[in-house]
């Protein structure tokens, strides 16, 4: 295992201290590893709150900011926080009109998440809604969820949320824009290679030098099948074709699409990918309103990729674009 | 070899492609392989383009946009673009006020950007002045130099002085404002791994997995010496101080810190190496001003990490902070 760490079990707690010098606007409350915007709580303002695992870097503390989450809870890497965190983060950020919690569909988040909310309400009166993301189309159910798990979308609903949170919308509001755009969203990826989480010291899964997994998830969860290497083009019509088909998206839709890397994966890649998705959703009718090309949602130094496809309004568009000032995305301001 | 590709020879056309459709504020220009503003050429603003061998994405193309470069020529992988495309982006981004090129110190990158400003002159008696940069402390020849390497540097100093080109400033001015960030920048990196050049189809280089590349290139040229794996806080420390040594940074200097990843590394590792750059340099009594952490100038799918630090004023930080819209640097619009 070739690194950039010192010892295995402390890296998440250090790359908070590397977050808090990197980012003034940001605070981290260590104990409970907690990336938070500085000015929290907004008061009159919703508080958005998300969290899970690291090593999905950027996600989702590099999405604290002004326009996107007003925290982030960091657990330890592919291990969900403890109630405590949401729970901190919760008050941090109640400035008296309530939070949204953002959940990825993973069994563990899910279940704190829930506890952090009842929590809340018993400790400080604080009004909780969550939504859960599930947008990845490859597997029904999988080995950390009951149902799809929350994937890609995730990014773009913290945006669109945080836009209408940062308009002055009411909590019941804001939750109903972030369900509409899990509702709107689907996902699907592919790995190249497994990843290899820091306290274990070797790679997640095995996989020969001419195979993929499609359909992988972000912690190297199984996917759908092996498939034999692949061309981009082929990668991208594996990829495409299951997410157009499974909202269905038709032709005439207006999408955000987001060609994301999982951490190994160069960003020349990234555009010869994005290039392929682009084709196919032009061949199909799909208009692309805008697009996303990086990597915003990881699994630590996995190489592959995955597409998400967000149908839009035009409310949903100018919600994308209002601005934001986040580590990690940033527009407007 | 595994990777998002289509045909080995074709990776850099294909990319251009996906980032044409993925950025409506850029145009691209195929047959010349350039990256160029939609609104050039700016009449009365001082043109800035830089180009070089891609697989070092973001660098340069993700930099084109308002406040930084106007265009940029995308060689072949780690292969100086020929001064064809360099004359023809010359004249794209010719706005009557003079064109600065941004080159880094590699031999083909000089000479064929010189005979380009030649070309350039004759053809249409465009006025360019070249800035080279050349800020790796690693070595002072190397594989395809003459003194040293440019790197880190480069990403600086194409946004800086694209902020002094935006507030209209002559190319004389522009290009002494480049003079002095790379006078005042020094860089060096290491690699975990090897890159693999697609069209060659295996690593590079050889590196055991106990091994790391110490001051290595951004093409995979060899370092000042192997050394044994180490963790990041000796990865900072060997980075660290002999960039801080040779400038000399002192006690009471204002740096811009940039902890760059090669382009396999992901973002939480270098989180962690930011903890630890940034804790060296308060030791040394070195401020702070501003931080950039992320993959910035690549390696292709090299893991590893640079660290960049310039000396700055506060005529350099107002430069730095202003307005700057690109697909990979972007703030206050």
């Amino acid at each position: 295992m070739k690194k950039l760490i010192n010892d295995p079990q402390n890296v998440v707690a250090e790359a908070l201290l590397g977050i808090e010098a990197a980012h003034p606007d940001l605070n981290v409350d260590h104990q409970h590893k907690i990336i938070y915007r500085a000015d929290a709580p907004r008061r009159g303002k919703v508080g958005i709150i998300s969290g899970g695992g690291s090593g999905h870097e950027p996600l989702h503390g590099g999405f604290v900011g002004l326009g996107m989450l007003d925290a982030a809870c960091a657990g330890e890497v592919f291990t969900s926080p403890v109630p405590d965190q949401m729970l901190a983060a919760t008050k941090l950020v109640d400035g008296g009109a309530g939070v949204l919690h953002v959940v990825k569909n993973y069994t563990g988040d899910v279940m704190n998440f829930e506890m952090a909310a009842e929590l809340a309400a018993a400790e400080s009166g604080a009004q909780v809604v969550s939504v859960v993301t599930d947008d990845d189309v490859a597997v029904q159910d999988s080995t950390w969820t009951a149902g799809r798990r929350g994937v890609g979308v995730t990014v773009l609903l913290e945006k669109i949320a945080g836009a209408a949170a940062e308009q002055g919308r009411s909590l019941e509001q804001v939750a109903e824009v972030a369900r509409q755009v899990n509702a709107n969203g689907r996902s699907m990826g592919l790995a190249l290679t497994s990843c290899t989480v820091p306290a274990a010291g070797k790679p997640t899964f095995e996989l020969g030098e001419d195979e993929m997994e499609l359909g992988v998830g972000i912690h190297g969860e199984p996917g759908r099948q092996r498939v034999p290497m692949a061309t981009a083009r082929e990668i991208a019509e594996m990829l495409v074709e299951p997410v157009l088909a499974d909202l269905p998206f038709t032709n005439g839709d207006k999408v955000i699409a987001f060609v994301n890397g999982l951490g190994g994966t160069p960003l020349l890649e990234l555009y010869v990918m994005y290039n392929e998705v682009n084709r196919i959703l032009t061949g199909h009718g799909v208009q692309v309103a805008r697009s996303l090309v990086g990597s915003y949602i990881t699994s630590l130094d996995m190489a592959g990729t995955s597409v998400t496809l967000l149908k839009v309004d035009d409310e949903t568009l100018s919600l994308w674009d209002a601005p934001v000032k986040t580590p990690a995305l940033r527009w407007g301001i």
